[in-house]
């Protein structure tokens, strides 16, 4: 949603406020960082992430300092950003980057219903790792009251986005620089076992 | 250095306030978050950054509000995070991640002095495309004025780094759960040139 906080003062013509264009960005990335301030200094700490309908959701060990802090309720300030190449102008100044981010501004709500809190669990990591939740035991009593679940609202969230090819100036168009973009991607390798992982093949999820 | 803020109040052994540690993960990562707080409303923006010596540097539009509020030298916390792997224990709880990230509590000190502003803007743009500098026209004094560049001391810096395989619990150890970790990594693709290039081959920093 547009609001005087999600409006960015530069570059608007990239900012976008439909789920069309913020939720692919949301599932695409596997960590956001948490701002949020106390007594006028900002904090973040960088967490993973999952998103559901309208809301994203984090978890967090209940001793955490972050995770006490923010659960209270005050206003944070969620950011994503993947990165998809470097843009080379023929101009230093014109160099830039295609990205997609998105800024999320909203309250921590405490997720207190047992069912949706085990429930958000399996979203995070079956996000981080699709068909991982299904091949575990189950989760148990002592581990859940160990453990906060957060949720946050979408509704002041907006998406950042630059594509294509570098925007030179006139004078510089004909100048002999090489001018292009660099793609960037995040890859994920070959899994390596552990040493307690005694004779496990690898399941058909992570191959 | 150690002090009350960048002391974390969980797994405190996984911290470092050593400049072996630090600068690395700096001088690896491209982007940062920086954060900051405007009447208890905290805002963060994904940027480029650079460092050099104790310092790390960021740039930006004499316009823009972000860049505006910051150097006004209020608290700003920047963070970078690295992914090295995903960490697949044999329970869900123990789950994590194998990161290297830093955390800085700092204030904005502009650069003034044209010489170091020129030269931090050569260092931010190297330090995304190792050689570009040298290879571009001179940036231009209309340019310049454009342009804000801010640095920030590393003194209240920390890093925190997770490595190495999952951490079973005594009891989970024999269950038949596959374990092990799943390395990321970012990768640079093969450049891709723009209309205006106009047969300019791909010089030897970007091969």
């Amino acid at each position: 949603m547009q609001t005087p906080r999600t409006t960015p003062s530069r570059l608007a013509k990239r900012a976008h406020y439909d789920a069309e264009t913020i939720h692919p960005i949301l599932d695409e990335a596997l960590f956001c960082t948490v701002s949020f301030a106390v007594d006028g200094q900002p904090m973040a700490i960088p967490t993973a992430l999952a998103r559901q309908g309208d809301k994203v959701y984090i978890h967090g060990s209940v001793g955490s300092h972050f995770i006490r802090e923010i659960e209270k309720g005050g206003p944070v300030c969620i950011t994503v950003m993947l990165t998809d190449a470097l843009v080379l102008a023929k101009s230093a100044f014109h160099h830039s980057v295609n990205y997609r981010s998105v800024v999320i501004f909203a309250n921590a709500e405490k997720v207190t219903d047992e069912t949706e809190r085990m429930n958000v669990l399996a979203l995070i990591t079956d996000h981080l790792i699709p068909g991982r939740w299904d091949d575990l035991r189950p989760t148990t009593d002592s581990e859940m009251r160990k453990t906060t679940v957060l949720s946050f609202s979408l509704a002041e969230a907006s998406a950042k986005v630059r594509t294509g090819p570098p925007s030179d100036d006139p004078e510089d168009e004909d100048l002999p620089t090489w001018a292009g973009i660099i793609p960037m991607q995040t890859v994920r390798l070959a899994p390596i076992p552990a040493d307690n992982n005694t004779g496990t093949l690898l399941p058909d999820y992570l191959q």
